[in-house]
């Protein structure tokens, strides 16, 4: 993904471990296939393997996994437990993480069930709206909460991330609510901007049209050629 | 957004516009902010302003906007409307695109009603849907159609994009069959890659778990810096 336009700060993830963040979604993706072949049984796998199930280089997948060097094998390829376990481990994902999710509109309550993220560690542990309409209802297994319990909860859980599937009008205050309750990340479905000047929130942004704009972009830009 | 991971070719976008898949993101970004403003009343912005809003520098968004320079002038910024459109008309949103959706589960139902689409000119058209419950039940004003009418609809309608939200599982037969239907591009929510030897299908994929991965390690990376 692409630095600049969706983290906070373009060199952030170079701080401690010197990743870069299209290293970084590699690295997810990398994990996700290995899990796939963990769960069907297989062992050991090779570079070119995994980077063909991606549409990768398989010159790209041994870059990215040299420094698990100790899990590969010329000729015999890569430990999958091992290589998944160390991934995890820089990944930051070898935890659980508590998450909250703010907006239980349609998006919200489709987010709340989606599989992949407790797959991955992520645990929803409560479900927050603003409208009187909707807090009281049930999302899953959860009953929608008002911010009013915020800081409560964030705490009491040790919550560090939230998802955010609000209005774009509401996005800019539910972050600052947030920030000020002790959350450090936001994951932001909002199609706006939520990052301030002089916080230390992390956000990374997911705007579906911009996604559907990109596809517009390469598929014009495919044709006749 | 990154290149590799997320297109089909990584250098498809440099065919015929030489702008790289980091740049039309955004681009993207830029529109969506030109349009607030616009419909705010603006009718002229610096780019410093427009470096604010989304957080990045000044000079990139300079760089990124010089190609349109003739919308620009010193010290009195950028004509909001005629920068919109240009934008638009390099990312092919200066057209409507019909659009169909596969997959009427929880997330497929939320993105039908995501308003965002429908704003940058993206028209839903059709539903489909492989399971006996769910085709026939309405989806906002669509009826969930049987992948049987597939081919008949793309082509009645010019369908080109399609918004794939099916399981794991089912991604792979599903693209195929867009594919023969005459589908050219898939944005894939599908935890899996779809993409294919020899297919000239255009894919970009949004994995909403690798996004709150990507955000857990941002910030473990952020901590004690």
């Amino acid at each position: 993904m692409e630095p600049l336009a969706n983290e906070k700060s373009p060199n952030q993830t170079n701080r401690s471990q010197n990743i870069p963040v299209a290293t970084v979604t590699r690295l997810a993706l990398y994990l996700r296939e290995l899990q796939q072949l963990k769960r069907a049984g297989l062992q050991r796998i090779q570079s070119g393997a995994i980077a063909k199930r991606l549409g990768l280089n398989d010159s790209q997948v041994r870059r990215d996994l040299s420094c698990f060097g100790q899990f590969g094998q010329r000729g015999v390829g890569y430990n999958i437990a091992g290589l998944t376990q160390a991934i995890q481990s820089i990944m930051g994902t070898d935890r659980s993480w508590n998450v909250i999710l703010v907006g239980a509109g349609n998006l919200g309550r489709a987010l709340s069930g989606y599989r992949g993220f407790d797959q991955q560690g992520f645990r929803l542990v409560a479900v927050f709206d603003c409208s009187d309409e909707i807090i009281g209802t049930k999302v899953g297994k959860l009953v929608v909460k008002s911010l009013d319990s915020l800081d409560e909860i964030v705490s009491a859980n040790q919550v560090e991330l939230a998802i955010v599937a609000v209005p774009a009008e509401a996005a800019s205050i539910v972050s600052q609510r947030l920030e000020s309750a002790g959350i450090t990340g936001i994951l932001n479905f909002a199609p706006v901007t939520v990052r301030r000047p002089n916080s230390s929130l992390t956000v990374v942004d997911v705007d579906l049209a911009v996604e559907l704009q990109r596809l517009a972009f390469a598929v014009v830009n495919s044709k006749g050629s």
